[in-house]
C-alpha cells in the first residue's frame, strides 16, 4: 500500500513558506499504515499537475493533493482535476449552502460569485465537506488509484484529513502495520555508534529497517519495520530496541516517537503535581514557548522570566550584583543562582535557568561565543552544566533548548 | 533556468521531520534568478533515486540532491551516483586529511574506518570542501545539466550551498533576475480582495503573476516576475504594487520579503535608541523567542516575563489583585496594567502585554476561548486591542504573536 503526497503552489518552490502539510500528512498516513513512497511540490502549472498526477497513477494506489482550491484565479486545482478524469464541474446543493451560511452566520458580509464557485464541483467526485472553510475536499478514483485534493490552508486541511481522508482510507484499503521506535543518543558520533553496533547491526533481521539520524549533537536511532500482524511486528521491534539500549545505555537518554519529550515533562510534573518556572537568558523565551505550545500546560508551568539584559538579573532575579561581577554573567554560580531564585520567585518546586553568548558577538561575558550553562533548582538543591555549542547564533540557541529539555526531564524524574 | 531539488532518506516521508532544507534552497535560488521547478522527496531506494535523477536530467539545468551522504550503511547517494554517472569511487587525498584533521582537532578521538570512507568520491566529481563536517559536496555534470550532491544536517547544507555551490552556479549560468514583492493585508478575505482588485488584475501584463497567499486572518498578495534586466524588471513590479497598495490601503499592513516584521521593529527601535519588553500571558515565551532570535536583538530588548498563573500577575508584575478581580485577568484593564508595569519593571520605553485564553479550557478568564487582549505601553500612554482568534491553541497563539508584531511595528514607527 504506497501514496504519494502532491502540494501545487509556488510558495514551497520559491521558499516562501516550509511544506509543513506534507510532512503532517505522512505522519498521519504512517500510523495507519500507509508508506509515503514520494512528495513532490510544483507550481499551479496545468501540464505539469497533469503529468504528475499520471506519474502517480502508475505507481501508487493513493494520491494526496493539496493546494490551488481557492476562489481566485490563480488556483485551478480543480480545472485539471477534470481533465485528468474527463469530468466537468457541476454545482453541489451541500456545499452551496455550506459556503451561504459561513458567510452568513461567521464572515458576516454578502457572499461573492467567486465564493459561491467553490461549489462547483467536478461530477464524478465524492464532497468531503469542509467545516473549517469554503473549499470542499474531493475523492476521486481512477484505474484502482485513489486521488484526494483537500485545500492547502494548514488547518483546513487537517481537520479535513483527520475527520473526513483517513477514515474513509481506512474503510477503503487493508493496510498492513507500520511501527517505528527511536532512539535518542547524545554525545558520540554516527560513525562511532556504527562501530559499537556494527555484528548486531549486520545480524538484524531483514525486513527491520535502521536509520541513523544525526542532528544538534544528538543521534538518533531509528528501528522501522511493516507486518500484517500488530503485535507480531512490535514485539520483533522491542526485542531489538532493547538490545540496542544495552549496547548505547551510556550515551541512550530515552525513546522518541510515541511522546515528546514537552510531553515526557508534563506527564512527570502532573504526576507529581509540581510546577515549574523558567529563568531563560540566552534562550530568549524558546523554552517557554514550547512548553505552553501544549494545552494543560498552566497545570505545572507558572511562569518564566527573560532577564536579557545583565542588570535585570539582579533588579528582577534578586541576584547578587557582585556574584555576577565576580563569576560573569555567563557562569555556572549566576546559572545556579538564577534557577535558585527563580523557583523562590515563582514559587515552584523547580526551576530551570539558561545563561549563555549565543553570538555573534561576546556580549556581557568573557567567554567564547557558544558558551552555555543550564541550571537546575529542585528540593535537593541546584545542579549545572556547562556546554560549548559553537558559533552558529541559531544553532547555540537550538542546542541549550534541546539540552534543556532532556537535562530537565532526568532532574524532575530523579528529585 | 530551471532546477530541482531533491531529498533523500525517509525522515521526510514518514513525516518525522519537516523539509526545511528544501525550502532554505528554494529561496536561495530564487535570489540568484534560479527558478525551482519541482522539489522531490524520496527515499535510500536506488532504483527510486536513479529514476528521479533520469526525470530531472530531462527537464532541468540543475540539480541539487541533499541526504544520504552518511558514513553508515543507510546512504547510499554516493553509490548511486557512480552508478548514473558510469563513474567509480576514488579516495581524495583534501577529503581524507581533512576528515583526519577534523578528528584530531576537533571531535579528538581516532578515525574509524567509516569515516576515512567519507574520502572515497566518485572520480569525475568536483568536490566542494565541507568546513562542518565529513561528507563533502560533489559537483558533477551529465548532457549539460549539473547535478549537486550536499549532505542533509541542514546545517552542512546551508554552509556548503552558500560558500561553495552558489558561486559555482552564479558563474556557470546566464540567469535572468526574479522579482518578488509581497503586500500584506488583515482582516478581509481572498475573495473579497479579488473582486476589490478584479480590473486591476485582468489587465495586469501577462509576464507579472500574482499570487493570493491567505494564512491566518492575513491575505498576502504577491507579485512575481522574471526579467534579464533588473532594473525594468523591479520598476515594472514596483508601478504595480504601488496601484495595489493604493486599492488596499486600508487593509494593508506593510510589505513582506525585503525584511521580516522582526527585523523592521529591531530597525525602528535601533534608530530611536528605544527599549522594549515584554509581558506575555496567553503566548507564554513565543514573542519573546522571535525577537531572541535575531541577532543584536539585545541591543533594545531588555527582557519579559510570562506570568502565566494569573497570581503572578500581582506578584511578579504588581498588578493591583482588585483590578484583576474587577474585569476577570483577560481583559482589556488588566492586559493594559501589565503593560505599564512591564515597562516600568524593566525600564523600557515600549513594553507589550498579552492575556488571553489559548484553550482548549477556559482557563481563569470568564470570556470563549480564543478571545485576547494585547496592550502596548509607550511614552504617549497605553492602548489595548481585543480579538476574537478561534478556538484552536495552536492557531490562537500564532495569530496573537502575528497580530502583537504588526501592532508594535505600527504603535513604534508613531509614538
Amino acid at each position: 500500500m504506497l501514496a504519494e503526497i502532491i502540494t501545487i503552489g509556488d510558495e514551497i518552490l520559491i521558499g516562501q513558506i516550509v511544506d509543513t502539510n506534507s510532512a503532517f500528512i505522512a505522519k498521519q498516513l504512517n500510523k495507519i499504515g500507509v508508506k509515503v513512497f514520494q512528495i513532490t511540490s510544483i507550481q499551479d502549472d496545468r501540464q505539469h499537475i497533469l503529468s504528475v498526477l499520471e506519474d502517480a497513477n502508475k505507481r501508487v494506489d493513493l494520491v494526496l493533493v493539496t493546494g490551488g482550491l481557492g476562489p481566485t484565479k490563480d488556483d485551478i486545482t480543480k480545472q485539471v482535476f477534470c481533465e485528468f478524469f474527463k469530468d466537468s464541474l457541476v454545482e453541489n446543493k451541500e456545499v452551496l449552502n455550506h459556503v451561504k451560511s459561513l458567510f452568513k452566520n461567521y464572515v458576516k458580509r454578502p457572499t461573492l460569485p467567486a465564493n459561491l464557485l467553490q461549489a462547483m464541483v467536478p461530477s464524478k467526485a465524492t464532497i468531503l465537506m469542509n467545516n473549517h472553510g469554503t473549499a470542499p475536499g474531493m475523492w476521486m478514483e481512477k484505474d484502482k488509484t485513489v486521488f484526494v485534493s483537500m485545500p492547502g490552508v494548514p488547518y483546513e486541511m487537517k481537520h479535513l484529513l483527520t475527520e473526513e481522508v483517513l477514515p474513509r482510507i481506512i474503510k477503503k484499503f487493508k493496510r498492513p502495520f507500520i511501527y517505528h521506535k527511536t532512539l535518542l543518543t547524545y554525545g558520540m558520533g554516527e560513525s562511532e555508534i556504527a562501530k559499537r553496533i556494527e555484528q548486531w547491526e549486520n545480524e538484524l533481521p531483514i525486513e527491520i529497517k535502521l536509520a541513523y539520524l544525526p542532528s544538534l549533537g544528538r543521534v538518533r536511532l531509528r528501528l522501522s519495520s511493516t507486518n500484517i500482524n500488530e503485535s507480531k511486528l512490535k514485539k520483533a521491534i522491542d526485542v531489538q530496541m532493547e538490545v540496542l539500549f544495552k549496547m548505547l545505555k551510556d550515551i541512550a537518554i530515552g525513546f522518541e516517537d510515541e511522546t515528546t519529550i514537552q510531553e515526557q515533562i508534563a506527564a512527570v510534573l502532573n504526576e507529581k503535581n509540581a510546577t515549574l518556572s523558567l529563568a531563560e537568558s540566552c534562550t530568549g523565551g524558546a523554552i517557554a514557548s514550547e512548553i505552553t505550545s501544549i494545552a494543560g500546560s498552566s497545570q505545572y508551568f507558572k511562569g518564566s522570566v527573560v532577564p536579557y539584559a545583565t542588570s535585570l538579573k539582579t533588579e528582577i532575579l534578586g541576584i547578587d550584583s557582585d556574584l555576577i561581577k565576580k563569576h560573569t554573567v555567563v557562569s555556572a554560580e549566576v546559572a545556579e543562582a538564577m534557577a535558585t531564585h527563580c523557583s523562590r520567585l515563582f514559587g515552584t518546586k523547580y526551576a530551570l535557568a539558561t545563561t549563555g553568548i549565543a553570538g555573534p558577538t561576546k556580549g556581557d561575558g568573557d567567554d567564547e561565543v557558544g558558551t552555555v550553562f543550564i541550571a537546575i533548582a529542585s528540593p535537593k538543591g541546584v545542579i549545572s552544566e556547562k556546554f560549548s555549542f559553537g558559533n552558529a547564533r541559531e544553532r547555540v540557541i537550538s542546542k541549550t533548548v534541546n539540552k534543556a529539555f532532556e537535562m530537565l526531564l532526568k532532574e524532575i524524574s530523579k528529585n
